[in-house]
């Protein structure tokens, strides 16, 4: 293969996203040959400013069948993601799914069987391991200097999102049509950064979730969890929809020292001993290793959604690595769900998630869902926000 | 009276500092005349640094029968405090109790009983209150700037601690020494603060404090509490003795802007509408209110230990208003007392706490504790630590 043929399902928001600079061509090596989606006033409005060569379906059986795609993006609203990834690596395509990697594990599961089964590429659009930030702080627990971790706390709170948002669509923010709310709509980058950058997950998990607590909606819109984890390490994360000026700030504590993302900084303070080190050896009363403020020089660029389809399209083409491997997508989403148990059960929720229970309360909320699933009227812009 | 005559009752690491300053003539209308201190070995170091005609008792009954005191500052071990405290009230002499105000609010509850009893001045060291940041965040709470509180997140974790430091003292971190660890020893000002500087209390917390994690000590050295407030607001309170670097970060968001203090600084957001007319009138996609970041001149100086000892003498000579009422140090430890219940029970506790509850289960960790109340055989130098 010289050219991945490569097929967009769902031009909602991000579908269109990708769309776009596929036709730009701004990927080496990809070309955009078809559209899948069921709505037709918006594939007709799509035909307008498509190539004449991009084919625009409605109906999924013709575009499976249509022999166009070696690979596609998976752009659909929640629910339909596993469904489409399965479909896909049934006919031995190749899928790159937009994140959440579906909104219960049990769909998520079934989905990483049926790509392990193909054998095929299988990526998700996880754009934020491309910020140099991440990357870096990543390295750093990687690489020991951070030494163990002992606490993390991430407040992800600059989502603000008005009541007006929300009623741009009707299936926004219902059990329903989405499936959940911050955490499945907002947080899944932070949700996959903070397992991806630790390479840990969770034992048991503590959450606070308020559904419909700033807007009226039906599902999370605040949201704070605690987490502890086998080496002792506990974390707080905390993230809303309801509040401006916000705040985007992670803090990670090692035995070496620690690390504090925020306002687009990297800021890293380094034990000249690690702390356990100097208070196995330390006789005096008050006292501290010393700490040094490091400056750490930050390269690279944010390659973003592009980046990620680049490197989905080179694994096709050449094998190379995954950035953010498919199967991986499960772990944001733990996440995701254990917090949402918690809050449902008032209690503890262990890990491994048990994902029928999760999905036995997810179907009572989908059962009461004030709103049904529908596809999108307005599409607004997104630039900035994803 | 235009002379307070002085007495503290233990001269530990804390009493020896008010002794110091109060010989060196720092407080205006206070004259130190008498110490009390069971240990005969301290009050014999004492001695020979102290004025002439400053009386040295190690029995209390002489200490109480000597008619040389006026008002007491109480700096005993913790559980001694409110015991102190009320016979002070009950000889009809003034009382400045240091921090904490006790170890249960029970004992608590019976020291401002008899200080409404007597009538007298009654003072907390929450010495604290007098730094200028914090009153600024008070200010801008009380007068509206902040508008309607929704979340705060304290972390205040520069509370480093070595083993050398917990084996200086067999009471030191022991249920039966001291009655608590960070929550009570280090905290006290932090959870004061809280409650001061926004008036608001918790409707319930769920906290998970970890005991002897960092340390070979019996009590309580991490803890990370939620609390729920009335209004719909959160917080999050995390501290530890066994991290360094430290970190003393608080925010607070409310429905006008958000206020950051670390490092020393005040950094403050303010919308131009609130977030609450915002969402009203706002009709569009993606939107926030303006926000101005603002600079705020802080004047004042943190007058510390020797601003709330001169304030407590002012209020006895001159009436002058008490900045940290002696009553209001229930508040703190109500606080605090929580934390450790809710650890205890796995479940969350609610507010007002319920005092007899938490008593029992401290009685049996007293009971269960394996080092015995002792004296301090070694005084710290407590400089700039509390």
């Amino acid at each position: 293969m010289e050219q991945v043929k490569l097929g967009i399902i769902g031009v909602g928001n991000m579908g269109t996203q990708h769309a776009k600079y596929l036709q730009e061509g701004v990927i080496d090596g990809a070309v955009l040959t078809a559209i899948l989606d069921k709505n037709e006033n918006r594939t007709k409005e799509l035909n307008s400013v498509l190539n004449q060569d991009v084919q625009v379906f409605n109906d999924e059986e013709a575009f499976f069948e249509s022999g166009l795609v070696d690979a596609v993006i998976v752009a659909t609203p929640h629910y339909d993601h596993s469904y489409f990834a399965i479909k896909a690596f049934e006919q031995n395509l190749h899928v790159l799914c937009e994140k959440p990697a579906g909104v219960y594990t049990k769909q998520v599961r079934e989905m990483n069987e049926a790509a392990k089964k193909s054998g095929n590429v299988f990526s998700m659009m996880y754009n934020q391991r491309t910020n140099p930030l991440y990357e870096k702080v990543r390295e750093l627990i990687r690489e020991g200097e951070l030494g163990e971790i002992r606490r993390m706390n991430w407040l992800i709170t600059n989502w603000y999102r008005s009541q007006s948002y929300y009623d741009s669509g009707g299936w926004r923010a219902t059990w329903a049509g989405e499936g959940g709310g911050v955490l499945i709509n907002q947080c899944p980058h932070q949700l996959d950064l903070w397992q991806w950058m630790t390479g840990m997950m969770p034992t048991r998990m503590r959450a606070f979730c308020h559904f419909g607590k700033y807007r009226d909606i039906e599902v999370e819109d605040d949201v704070t969890a605690y987490a502890e984890y086998d080496n002792g390490a506990t974390a707080v994360f905390i993230t809303t929809t309801g509040e401006t000026p916000g705040t985007n700030r992670l803090q990670i504590n090692g035995d070496r020292g620690k690390v504090v993302v925020e306002d687009g900084k990297l800021n890293y303070w380094r034990l000249r001993v690690s702390e356990s080190q100097f208070n196995r050896e330390y006789t005096g009363g008050f006292g501290e290793p010393e700490c040094w403020k490091v400056d750490i020089p930050i390269t690279g660029k944010e390659t973003s959604h592009t980046g990620i389809t680049q490197n989905f399209v080179d694994a096709i083409l050449k094998g190379t690595p995954l950035i953010a491997p498919g199967e991986e997508g499960i772990k944001g989403l733990s996440l995701s769900n254990a917090m949402q148990l918690s809050a449902w059960t008032d209690d503890w929720v262990k890990f491994p998630l048990d994902e029928e229970m999760y999905y036995k309360y997810l179907k009572e909320k989908i059962a009461n869902s004030t709103v049904k699933k529908e596809a999108s009227s307005i599409t607004l812009d997104v630039k900035g926000t994803y």
